[in-house]
């Protein structure tokens, strides 16, 4: 299974800020996007998740950006999970502009599993097919 | 009971867009923000009626704009009751630029009143205190 | 040509509040997305008119919620252009939770077109052949 | 001068997700609204640097959530210049809840100094006041 997963993001005019540039805060937002489609690439959708009684809380968000985007260009985001541990999981970002090809940010979120009552749970334990799904994708992020 | 609300909205960078003015969807959350700012001015905060099983959702929400309003302006929302029944509120909103006074925008909302299970309830049977609190605030909107 | 643009929103979790659903606001970009959408697919980006001289800032914004939409759902948008003048311009919106096919809200916005001094400018004199494309799709809003 | 500022954020009902909790993005557009409220602070204003010619876009932002925030609560955020140079500058940020006093966030971001061109430019040249104003309050962050 391919371990690095792909997702394309239409960049929005009410994404945009002052400076005429997507304000930074929407990288986190695409973050999400990226895990959630990641998710459904894997055949199991964080709606499912959240049904089975886990969800997954960010716990740490960090963005490095790097080039500013615009409106009108379109944002091919990476996504990849580099560490999971029973009550833990690490996924990283790569962000580049679909067109050119250029890296225009990096991101990475820390994550925790969180049970319906919002306490820590064991994902091994809980959703051990889930926990094993997750450990199969782990990747080293891209330098 | 003096029947208007008013509430200081403070305009933020990430609320502008490209065109260097806010960004239009953000008069529908500063809505929100005025009915939450009058609900606690009543004595009566929002939390607390979901607290007690009672939640306000939107069903129609209008805005007409007309002065462009920009980050380092502060927006000024008069807020009115302008209907109440058993099941359904109406609510009306005028924005000024603080400093010159000049209206901006004006805004509607329609809402029901839901239990916690997502349906319908008549506020008057469930909570008839704040039901008669609401009847006692309704005003006509501003010409 | 068609004169019904049809645009698929993924919900995303962030797009959700309290209650569980999609916030009401997002619902007011889900209509920007959809007109630009709907320019990308007359072969004439929002990006370029823009790059053209001319932007089309909302003044009117309007939606009716009839049913409540979650995380984890599609929605499919059907845009038409109700309306063009040399310098307004009408579009209605249709929301339909794509798997079931329910109709789940509507909308519609109004628009001026400005110049990049922000003054209004007549679409027909300023850029003809977009007021030919756009004159040319305009259709009744469905009931 | 205190170099430790204090901004009050009443957390609105849009900022809140599925899991009723506030949705992690918004404190990254916090820690915007506090710069700005420090800066009003200071005397100069964000807007009029913008007029001035010079703006301060994110080239890094980091945060890491210690205890969940939920519509109802305000959030304190004290906010801290913890270097500056003639390009860059970093910030730093704590998110406390008002009532509790207990930490629930912690943030920083990093910056760089652009010119309306949107190419870097030295402070120190551009603006050496606001250079001396940034020096004088740089503080280590909270440990």
């Amino acid at each position: 299974m391919d371990k690095v997963f792909s997702y394309q993001h239409h960049i929005q005019y009410y994404e945009t800020d002052g400076m005429r540039i997507v304000h930074h805060s929407n990288y986190i937002r695409w973050m999400e996007e990226a895990r959630t489609a990641m998710m459904e690439q894997l055949g199991y959708g964080y709606d499912r998740m959240e049904r089975d009684g886990v969800s997954i809380p960010v716990i740490s968000a960090h963005c490095e950006y790097k080039e500013m985007m615009r409106f009108g260009q379109s944002c091919r985001i990476e996504v990849r999970v580099t560490a999971v541990s029973q009550v833990r999981m690490a996924v990283s970002y790569a962000f580049y502009d679909t067109e050119t090809g250029h890296l225009c940010a990096t991101g990475a979120t820390g994550h925790c599993f969180v049970g319906q009552n919002g306490r820590p749970v064991s994902l091994k334990k809980k959703l051990p097919e889930i926990f094993e799904l997750f450990c199969s994708i782990v990747s080293a992020p891209e330098n």
